[in-house]
């Protein structure tokens, strides 16, 4: 493979998580130090930053601040959600994606982000072949929702998990201070996927946590779920429950639509979710007439670094370390993945796969059945030896004055 | 002054914070070292396990797993939020207390608890004096809403803050992470005095916080309110605000209220407040058709200990050994107040201060006028300064497998 000398620009997509700068900084670093490499650009709110001709010189930046970056939420190049159109329909974003890859002899495109994200990065990758013009396109994994297809696990979510975990114990002791009734129904992020929402189980299996855990992976049956509550209450005189934001009904309808629910829909059609647990709460108070507190753990459970999984952290940074080296070994046209593996004492290890970006795009992975105890109110062994290598190891963060110190980048605009 | 010896009681009270057990640390640690204190019995539920003759041995307590009270959230004994009548009115409860005092030579007694907490240890303390039963009767202050009468500050406060600042500041990231509108409204807790709240200016200090923060010890107007997001936003695209959980308007409505509330009460005849982000950011999307996110902090500004500041810890567990130290020297009749120092080096010193119960029961500290800016809209430099000392340090906390480590009390019934 001849070397590819040229620029690179790395974008970011999509939600943000507590740790997709770790990964983004895992590309700048490993992109700022390599030969091939003769410009490192930052592409304000991913792709939009391109279209828009806003590219940030990472090269002007204090390495100081870069390595903040490690600990540093949300996106600090900022995000879109925006949606190419497929080519063959209309392909005006496309040519002024080459355009600029052109301007700026951009040979390596890193794009950073969730599912939606490698569907961009896919097209864009598609679109570069099929003119002819040589670019190394590569994704970088990121998703608190950790529903990436082929990947063991997501950079991301293991820090989401370590929140809600860590919360949900610290919550179930706050819940049983008095000796009277109390339930409380925790809302986590998860449209589809349930895994943000299983993570509460880490806390039960510590004896501090969810007594009941419901996922959208099953069916939400509201008569079980009252049936439920009411058992565990009767008994304890407490109950804590944990729910996707996700959760439906046999019908496919939405539980959060039980309540009052806006139904507006976000550029990719998703509807805007929430207020499930203040719904959930209201018909559980109905029903019971006992005290019921309903909690959502909203933005916190995405961007909650202080508490970020140092292990997340470190895979995250690899991830767009991997990205950046495989690029100019010749690689193009993947997502870098994960694979689980033990060293020879028997502890877990991750290990780098790459993954064509075609069977990643658009694809979901949920939690699986064997991960759902029968009553599906419940998560089973086999997820907590999943998840338990994943949550290792307290934030290496930076503070100062008693508050994080998070990375200032200076964001000069490329002429 | 003669030795009183004799077996002590410790009681915890009222809404739990991140470090009421460190306090109660400080109590049973200092109480099981002194010769003077011939057993050390834990309430269950504060004033109710003494009623119900449900009290903990602490001497049969593993010192290893009492330590760990310095970083275990919520009250470790239980909590209540039990009022006594005035003896003058009603002395049954206080017939029942001197009962179990006897029956287990009961000496000393702290109750650790808030504003309504030092209102139940003045009324025992005034009715043993009463009855010339002697026993030294000591409050340790906690609160999150920082609101006692006569110290400096209180225990749990300053984690409080912690958490909200450090939250503020991950949220701001968050906030802007896409190039289209987004306005936040986060809620606090603080029903009457804005300390809580207050502290997201530490956020805003180190330019990542609110840009409207607004406290109960002003009236709330919805045109102002409205004017300022607008304001905010017409500049900046984004807009976060603060708010106080008891924000009003000049007429003393709750501005909750301004949606739908359900105006109950609890057993002080408080108001079960919750849901304001939700009523504001109704009102705001409304008015200016953006995407509004309403953001409660819930019970994880008062449980988050994984972010507590260790100032806090350290301070909360001084607060309980004084009163100890002081109690078997002879006080009674005290709450345990801190005074703000400086040594030789101008670096903040916390002092302990001894004040007369009767002179906090039920008064409120507000947030004083020279800390509220001119517009109502934020907060003055003098309440940076008073509060940055109060939240340096990181927890030392214990965590294994990935997750806190919390005490785990034997809890052995006193016969």
């Amino acid at each position: 493979m001849a070397e590819l000398k040229g620029a690179c620009i790395i974008g970011q997509s999509g939600g943000p998580t507590s740790v997709i700068n770790a990964s983004a900084y895992g590309v700048i670093k490993t992109a700022l130090e390599n030969p091939a490499i003769t410009k490192v650009y930052g592409a304000a709110h991913g792709i939009k930053g391109v279209l828009d001709d806003v590219l940030y010189v990472m090269d002007e930046e204090d390495p100081k601040e870069l390595e903040l970056l490690l600990h540093t939420p949300s996106s600090a190049l900022g995000s879109c959600r925006y949606k190419l159109k497929d080519s063959d329909v209309d392909d005006t974003d496309y040519k002024r994606i080459l355009e600029i890859f052109k301007k700026y002899n951009v040979r390596y495109f890193f794009y950073n982000g969730g599912n939606d994200s490698m569907d961009t990065c896919n097209k864009v990758s598609k679109y570069m072949q099929k003119v002819g013009y040589e670019c190394r396109i590569m994704g970088v994994p990121k998703t608190i929702d950790n529903d990436l297809f082929g990947t063991d696990h997501c950079p991301g979510y293991a820090s989401a998990a370590k929140y809600i975990a860590t919360t949900c114990m610290e919550i179930y002791l706050d819940a049983r201070v008095y000796d009277t009734g109390m339930i409380c129904i925790l809302e986590c992020m998860g449209r589809d996927a349930g895994w943000i929402t299983a993570a509460s189980a880490i806390a039960t299996h510590f004896g501090k946590g969810p007594d009941l855990i419901y996922l959208p992976e099953k069916d939400f049956d509201m008569d079980s779920f009252l049936a439920d509550v009411k058992r565990v209450y009767d008994k304890e005189g407490k109950c804590l429950v944990a729910v996707s934001e996700g959760i439906h009904d046999k019908d496919g309808k939405l539980i959060v639509e039980y309540g009052a629910a806006d139904g507006s829909v976000d550029s990719f059609g998703h509807k805007q979710l929430g207020g499930l647990a203040a719904t959930l709460a209201d018909i559980v108070k109905e029903k019971f007439n006992v005290k019921v507190r309903g909690i959502e753990f909203s933005l916190m459970q995405r961007c909650a670094a202080h508490i970020a999984s140092e292990t997340d952290v470190q895979e995250s940074f690899s991830a767009g370390k991997a990205a950046v080296e495989n690029a100019v070994a010749g690689v193009t046209d993947k997502m870098v993945g994960f694979e689980r593996a033990t060293d020879e004492n028997g502890n877990y290890v991750c290990k780098i796969k790459l993954m064509d970006l075609a069977d990643v795009a658009n694809a979901v992975k949920n939690v699986p059945d064997s991960m759902i105890n029968e009553a599906a109110n419940g998560l089973t062994d086999e997820f907590i030896d999943y998840v338990l290598p994943l949550i290792q190891g307290e934030p290496k963060r930076v503070t100062e004055n008693g508050v994080p110190r998070f990375a200032e980048l200076r964001k000069v605009v490329a002429k």
